[in-house]
């Protein structure tokens, strides 16, 4: 039942960043939701702050953002639990740019006042080891 | 009482990286652990595959690995758990070059019979958006 719950919550959010809905998407944040983004800083705090950055993102997109979850694993206890996956972002960018890239999602979750909300996020690429320290933006699964 | 199992095991990991000792940091990890790691590939799993990277890695520094946790968060419920963290890796390379980097970390735990295992642990920097696609292996908390 928890499990289901998470993944209907992760179902709901992936259709929120296509419809580029920040609103919706930070309904399911704590208010303090600590984040690990592809983005610097290292990490920044608090649903307002995801919201910001979410509208900055979504108006880089000339359209909608396409995006799908593969391989979602749900750990689920009573109260705590985390989730993850490899997730595809796509899109044309307003700078002519086409984005295509997987990445790695590991999501935390609370169950507060019987309802699980996301406290922690933590998403990213890779970078090679070779000295070039360039961002690994184009692997696949 | 779960938390504080957590933070003992955070602490003896962070002792088994110094010491370079991959035996130590595996007999924590569960057999199919799920990484997400610094370097490609996407992922990995398994603890045979820890141990592996470990000893290549570890082979790569001159001398010990200085390894620091910052601000470490652990959310633990009865038998499922993750914690968050900056990290700070130090040391010099067997190719001259010294390291200097700190890194943000989700850990994933499981409580399997009565024992706080890691299950999941995902490791990462961001990287620059301004078309260098470089990782930012230079930033400070």
């Amino acid at each position: 039942m928890d499990e289901k719950e998470i993944r209907d919550l992760v179902e709901d959010w992936v259709r929120a960043v296509h419809e580029k809905n920040a609103d919706a998407v930070v309904a399911h944040a704590a208010r303090d939701i600590l984040m690990f983004d592809l983005a610097p800083p290292l990490r920044h705090r608090g649903a307002a702050e995801q919201k910001r950055g979410l509208a900055g993102w979504f108006a880089s997109f000339d359209g909608p953002v396409e995006y799908k979850v593969r391989d979602l694993d749900v750990v689920a206890g009573d109260d705590v639990a985390f989730s993850t996956s490899l997730n595809w972002i796509g899109g044309k960018r307003t700078n002519g740019e086409r984005t295509d890239v997987w990445v790695r999602a590991t999501i935390g979750y609370r169950k507060v006042e019987r309802r699980w909300t996301v406290v922690h996020e933590h998403v990213s690429v890779p970078f090679y080891m070779d000295g070039s320290y360039k961002a690994a933006v184009d692997l696949k699964p």
